[in-house]
């Protein structure tokens, strides 16, 4: 194992101490830890997560998605400055798989979100870079319990980009908010099947000036489509509401649904029972991905696959057949 | 290996030329073959595979899906018949994950479909039971492969009781069905999220009497709510129509949908483009199965994972550090 120690590290105990104190520069320093390849800095994240576990949890996680174009960053902007304005403090991270082509997030912190980045109670960090969504997702999710033993009691989870992550944001968060565009159609393309059914709110955004009479229809169509789909187990029932994000039309009342959904889910038992399904769940998408490595990222079975796919396209050999070759050969791999 | 011989089995030629030959008898032996845990069963089906796959394929694979009251059997028996009557061959089989309890289906094909069941152009099977819902897809998914070998050119694959097993007919067939009741609220929590955005076509079923109106009124509102929602990749828009089984109204007009969407896939290329992706993705999801029985059949494994998931609730762990170590322990069981 390469143990080469990155430059500038804190000890474990400086990061901790830092993060738990709310101390901003250090929580950054700490989230890079978190997002470093280095095998050093694995093992420091893991003493680091490791050690302000039992601080985090104590958040409202919020995800937030819709097509490139939608407005996102605008509405969580103003969104943001609202919640604030509520006296929280709040963290926004972003998931982005493809962010890795470019090394980082392509626009970062300080142009995205400009008024908001400039408030004491906010904190906000580009998407991680990662070589798989598993990896990124993981990363981030990190990076949110630091943010809440920091303090920080909302985390808005934003995905970026065109749509993968999705059930991954869905995955780490207790509220999932669609953004959407009036004139259904085109834009539509961009969301993936299932999405929809993953929404506990809707905004149509951009409902403002010639679009306001376009957005309330969508917002009844949308409405009436939620109602018929099955009802969540949460028995919270999806909200569609029209918003404004640059005139500050409708944001506030997103807040009010999210603090409605929390004193349901709260009163219910969904919010702890769904935190503790996803932990669990956490930790199997994690094996899963584990013994996928271990099986697909060896080069004699790469190679196999490739013959294997084109003689089942051929009709030379069933996929059953086909998959236990390949784990007899797996196993004999170990022999 | 246990390598003992069944009773009264053929040889793996005296399958293969009987069900090539269209043999009903050979064909419901072939099958039980398919079924069989038997170590030496296994094997001789596999031979049986090989040998047809190349005769099979050439049929339009429905897949049919509802909840229990939808009145499924009696729409695949008029659905059935007319299907015959327009001069084809129908294989009906069904997945029905639930049906190991009782070590069968819990209904035979006898009582079942009777009309059908007695004319030349029609075999139906009942589920195979299994130990997985993987084993029982792959079982009946084989099972499809003999019927087509045997000439049936419409196979109809129906889920049997309550949902789980929608994706894997989903993953196996070419249109996918779905059977529901006017009043959407109650019947409609059997329904789990993400299988109406399935659906290349939705009936409104026992649209008859009384129900006739309330019947249109639901599939105006399905009609709405699913061109709201994302179109597939078929380039097919899911088409929403009522119908009385019992009363055989509406029926038809299902087959003629059908015809309708092979004729577009077929001329679009997405027909042989979803069927390769299927089979790939069989391979796959079989190699994936493998490889969690591999890990999760290990006894130190499931004992660990029960710690480990009460030290994940009680937050003294984190889910991606659980399952590194529980890799490591993996990993170690082979050296």
């Amino acid at each position: 194992m390469t143990n080469y120690k990155a430059k500038n590290r804190l000890t474990a105990q400086a990061y901790i101490d830092g993060v738990l104190s709310g101390n901003r520069v250090i929580l950054s320093r700490a989230i890079t830890v978190i997002e470093s390849n280095l095998e050093s800095d694995k093992l420091l994240a893991k003493d680091i997560i490791q050690a302000i576990l039992p601080a985090s949890g104590n958040s409202v996680r919020i995800g937030v998605t819709g097509v490139p174009g939608v407005g996102k960053s605008t509405f969580i902007e103003v969104f943001g400055k609202h919640i604030i304005n509520q006296g929280h403090k709040v963290a926004i991270l972003s998931i982005d798989p493809s962010s890795q082509r470019s090394k980082g997030s392509i626009l970062g912190d300080k142009t995205r979100m400009e008024a908001l980045s400039t408030l004491e109670s906010a904190y906000i960090r580009p998407s991680a870079s990662g070589d798989t969504l598993g990896g990124v997702a993981n990363k981030t999710a990190e990076s949110m319990l630091l943010c809440e033993a920091a303090g920080y009691d909302v985390v808005l989870i934003e995905t970026v980009g065109v749509g993968q992550s999705e059930t991954a944001v869905h995955g780490m968060t207790d509220f999932f908010l669609l953004l959407m565009l009036a004139g259904a159609g085109d834009e539509l393309q961009g969301i993936k099947k299932g999405i929809m059914e993953m929404a506990d709110m809707v905004v149509i955004n951009k409902a403002d000036g010639d679009n306001i009479k376009k957005s309330e229809l969508a917002r009844l169509q949308y409405q009436n489509a939620l109602h018929i789909f099955p009802q969540s187990e949460s028995g919270w029932m999806p909200v569609v509401t029209t918003a404004s994000s640059t005139k500050n039309i409708g944001v506030d009342a997103v807040w009010d649904e999210i603090t409605k959904y929390t004193e349901l889910v709260v009163k219910n038992g969904y919010f702890n029972k769904n935190r503790n399904h996803q932990k669990i769940r956490w930790m199997y998408n994690n094996i899963n991905e584990a013994l996928k490595h271990l099986f697909y990222g060896s080069k004699d079975i790469a190679s196999k696959l490739t013959a294997l796919e084109k003689q089942i396209i051929a009709s030379e050999i069933s996929p059953v057949k086909a998959a236990q070759d390949i784990i007899e050969t797996f196993k004999k791999s170990f022999e």
